[in-house]
């Protein structure tokens, strides 16, 4: 018996070899090869089962972490899983849970902070999960301005300790995944007090709870946080919040590679370069990249799959009615986020090798590409995180009123992604990073300093704004000299006018608090940019495979034709194009779109995704939409008895009411 | 001892007098008071507490539901209150319940379809509550098109009966709210056939639950539909699937006001206009305009006030940090909020005198204005929700990682208001239809047919088209007649553009098709031309209190250049602005929020909302944000304990193995 497949004829339709595009996502023969076989294995477990997570009350939920995080250990144990494998099934099981924090941020802290005698005492055990920490260092009162937290650590040299303590109300951690009921160590950030001096924000390591019987210890308050965005999503981590009252530990707790402090209680700061520490950054955020490529295709992969079963209107003849997706206002808002999923992807590979570039630069002591490497991480970030969290919901939406249904996938997938839009740096504080380098560059202009990199073009702003775009008919906008030319103008443009009007303010710190909105949108246009040239310079790659690469190419204008068109005010604004030009770009978009349809479905076919990673109804490899939305809403808890909890109270006294003396 | 106020400074720095704004707000002095007053008797009760209700299971909040809806209706009687108080209270309470459905579209639907017989018969016991009725319109198959549903009601004349019956799975009934459990009849719409012909659809009372024991009657499989978008939210309401296996009613069961069908099976159409029906979409739709003004200014209300406490960066001498409310990336974001909340409050009001006027002139069978105000009421709700949505996620992030937090509100708000987007029209259908028309309208430009209302500026479109902006400097864009001139220039600019390429096509429906996009942004700049307008002719009225015009000029200016700032490449496309200009709406903007800023917390006291209906930590009126964070958080269910369930079971297993063989 053959398998139902509702999107067989879509599937057939496509014009590149599917196969061959999986390689492409997933980055290599052997990515796609791990990928798929790790995917497997959570999908084939029942252990590792979500479809039921919305229902969870948060005990319950919070048990099921515990429970997958257990299990997955044991997997991993058994089956002798590598660091990449098991970063894989983590991926897969996806369950935000202290394990997270355990791996991505306590060990590395400890590796990355910790001098070596540290390490050897720590890691051993971390590695092993004897311990279970987390990364305290958001407080109630200070998230983005790390130099603001509260927390005190200070030095007692006659017992050769630290007390940790909270000072106020606002100095309580707050936040920290893991923290409140998982995690027996915490890497605690605390302002370093010795000899009544403060020495600004340090590292420590201190334990929470008791190894024995996991009770918190005497002067730790510990707790979770409580319900978050949505329901599943992020309550199935633990986010506490910690309260220390003259809690002691050992000196040599305090990660000292970069910094120490003596049984003297003297300060001595190491000749390790502080830089270093920003290696940590550009991997964490490289990282949201990547992630955001991955939600943002899940998302659009709901929303394709649903939107060629999905049938409205148009009916001829009483035949059936039209599949969505044929429905140009459906493509374009959809086919962007399917091209942005793509570029995103790219831009977050380009990303690992900048940072490993980075990384073997810095251990040469070479700082030179930093800052352009920092900018560069923190606006991608910026801007990938905040497209995706918008792109969700807009796909959300596309799916109509079924999209908002828990069973589509889309709203536990839109309140687990929201907060990469404030972690690991506020979107908004990112850009206005950007827009100070940035700034920095256009001011060095004239110096005989060229600027590198991502902003080598900054080194040719003079022509940029000269330059008018060549674009006559509809088609050249496919050029991709063009599309880099205009984009490459509108940045260079706008950090410009932002410049000559930052010069206008005699006090420039006053003068970037003021034209901060227009920085924003200058880093905005910058970060823009980068993705758009690194889809460029990939498609100049030998890409195999049956017109995979027409396809991408396809994908790679449409992503820039559809900013061009949301941000046309920019581009017409900076003199590079004209508004007829504009309409232009307009117009070749149309036609991609109806390049696109018919390759829609294998397209997010190649994101190879389970059905159980999906986790939606809607978006159900076979199509089968309709007959498992109605299999599925009969297991929800309202529906154990025909008549409601509640009806012999509330419901029946009304029905049986005799009112006399209402004025309705 | 006098109240704790954190806010107590911002409220001194106001410029106008707050208590006449509040009545600005609330449409009249009378409307304040009751509005007011019925706000205090439903804050004050504790069945109507609603902070917990993120943490119920789904089983116990919709028991809270059917809770709050006895003893409002209890308290409905006991206080007597009127139809407006009733409304308020409804509004207030702020649960989605079955009641909602049963008073907005059950009793409804009979007023509007029933003969005058059915109406004597059903609309008492459906006054007293004596049975409680539904909407069962939307199929799981069949949303937007009403046309398309399935569900079929045959006439059998032999025994004077319809039968009732669910023909496939996608006709089944699916998201009809207080369906699920609680109704005990629907309004079914269903495709009427008698002898063999399929007249289409018409509206049916069909009894779903025995009155005795509220189990369902035979031939009817009822249920709820699952849980929806996140927690609390709109799970407190019983979304239902609904299946009929032949299920007989009565013949008078039809609603049969436009349409009867005779003993004999015979299908006779009565003389009552079909446009009547219009009406009750203009209502409903001018209704969901009011709500986006409340939900957009809720959310704006606590973004504002939080922003006010929060603080971050900036600290001088060691003093306290910067307010975030200082910062202008946080002003050009949440500022424009603040003036659309206003924008949507006014066209809501003047859609209020719409309805009424249009009402009026049905009764008197003048349809003349009928289509210019189906477009119009269609066209506000999707721009108003849409903007609406986005920004109460826009509030959320301004609140930075706190507002993430269910104790913040954003996070169920959002979730409750997003449905408005698609329910009642999906926005991108309803913009659709408005493009529809502004097209006819076009086309009838040369005929002689004068334009009326709301289209009135395209009788000048071809002077629109030529006429340029006189702006000189950034003050010139305080000009009401510069604004308004330049929106009607940019709204005739793009339905022109639009209707002379939809004539390139030689098939105009295939052409609609193809360049639906570009309507649907041509309808965008018509509605956001009547919202500006409207704004404006308000300004143009008698507005009592210190400084209370002033106030609404400048949000007025903050609205209109906000929207030139962020479509800019629509205004400098159709020729009426220069990119110069364009750069000078962007300079006034920035004046204007700092013209904003002494004023904003006075201007979200003037919604007059209850920490009990905003039901937000981060909002509450006295500021007091950090220590009720901080309680708030040991109610979650997960601090019942100090160690966690699951911990001897999947904690303490990992933290004591002994691991000889993993590779890590």
């Amino acid at each position: 018996m053959e398998a139902l497949d509702y999107h067989a004829e879509e599937r057939r339709k496509a014009e590149f070899d599917v196969e061959e595009m999986k390689v492409v996502w997933a980055g290599s023969p052997h990515e796609y090869e791990m990928s798929d076989r790790v995917a497997r294995v959570v999908a084939s477990d029942p252990v590792f089962r979500k479809d039921n997570r919305t229902m969870l009350s948060r005990k319950d939920l919070f048990k099921d972490t515990l429970r997958k995080v257990a299990h997955a250990w044991k997997r991993i144990i058994e089956l002798h899983l590598s660091e990449e494998e098991v970063n894989k099934l983590w991926f897969y099981v996806d369950q935000p849970a202290y394990a997270d924090l355990h791996f991505g941020m306590f060990i590395p802290a400890i590796k990355g902070q910790g001098t070596d005698e540290q390490q050897e005492k720590w890691l051993p055990m971390a590695y092993k999960m004897q311990i279970i920490g987390c990364y305290a260092q958001t407080e109630l009162g200070h998230g983005s301005n790390v130099q603001g937290l509260e927390t005190t650590a200070t030095f007692d040299p006659q017992t050769d300790e630290f007390v940790i303590h909270s000072p106020t109300l606002t100095s309580s951690k707050w936040w920290p995944g893991g923290l409140g009921k998982a995690s027996t160590h915490a890497v605690v950030y605390a302002r370093l007090i010795t000899d009544g001096q403060d020495l600004g924000v340090h590292g420590f390591i201190v334990q929470l709870r008791s190894l024995d019987d996991h009770s918190p210890l005497p002067g730790i308050t510990v707790g979770d946080i409580g319900m978050k965005f949505g329901s599943g999503a992020y309550n199935s981590m633990d986010n506490g919040v910690l309260r220390f009252d003259h809690v002691r530990i050992p000196r040599n707790q305090m990660l000292m590679s970069v910094a120490q402090v003596t049984r003297e209680g003297k300060y001595i700061q190491s000749d390790v370069p502080r830089q270093l520490v920003y290696g940590t950054m550009v991997f964490i955020r490289q990282k949201i990249v990547s992630d955001a490529s991955c939600a943002l295709s899940r998302a659009v992969c709901i929303a394709t799959r649903y939107s060629a079963v999905r049938r409205q209107f148009g009916s001829q003849n009483s035949g059936p009615e039209t599949q969505v997706i044929n429905y140009k206002t459906q493509q374009s808002r959809l086919f962007p986020l399917l091209a942005s999923a793509y570029a995103f992807r790219f831009v977050g590979e380009w990303l690992k090798w900048l940072y490993t570039d980075v990384t073997q630069r810095l251990q040469a002591n070479d700082f030179s590409t930093l800052p352009e490497v920092h900018a560069c991480t923190a606006g991608l970030k910026s801007i990938t995180s905040s497209a995706t969290a918008d792109a969700i919901e807009e796909c959300r939406k596309l799916c109509g009123g079924h999209g908002y249904l828990s069973s589509s996938g889309l709203p536990e997938l839109f309140a687990v992604y929201v907060p990469a839009c404030t972690y690991e740096g506020d979107n908004f504080v990112m850009l206005l990073q950007v827009a100070r380098f940035l700034m920095k560059t256009v001011s060095q202009l004239g110096s005989g300093k060229k600027p590198v990199g991502t902003t080598a073009y900054m080194g040719r702003a003079e022509h940029l704004m000269q330059c008018c775009c060549e674009v006559e008919s509809a088609e050249d906008w496919l050029k991709p000299s063009v599309i880099l030319e205009a984009f490459e103008a509108r940045a260079a443009g706008m950090s410009v006018t932002c410049a000559k009007n930052l010069s206008k303010f005699s006090n420039p710190e006053e003068g970037f608090a003021e034209l901060s909105a227009d920085l924003v949108e200058a880093a905005v246009a910058h970060c823009q940019l980068i993705v758009v040239s690194k889809f460029i310079e990939k498609l100049q790659q030998d890409i195999p495979g049956k017109g995979v690469k027409r396809q991408l190419e396809i994908l790679c204008n449409v992503y820039a034709l559809y900013l061009v068109h949301k941000h046309l005010g920019d581009f017409i604004s900076t003199g590079c194009i004209t508004p007829k030009q504009g309409a232009q770009a307009n117009e070749q978009l149309r036609l991609l779109y109806s390049q696109v349809r018919p390759n829609a479905i294998a397209l997010v076919d190649a994101f190879n995704y389970t059905d159980h990673y999906l986790s939606s109804i809607l978006g159900r490899y076979d199509g089968n939409v309709y007959q498992k939305l109605y299999d599925e809403a009969w297991k929800d808890p309202l529906n154990d008895t025909d008549v409601p909890d509640g009806y012999h109270e509330y419901i029946r006294p009304i029905l049986k009411q005799h009112i006399l003396t209402a004025r309705l």
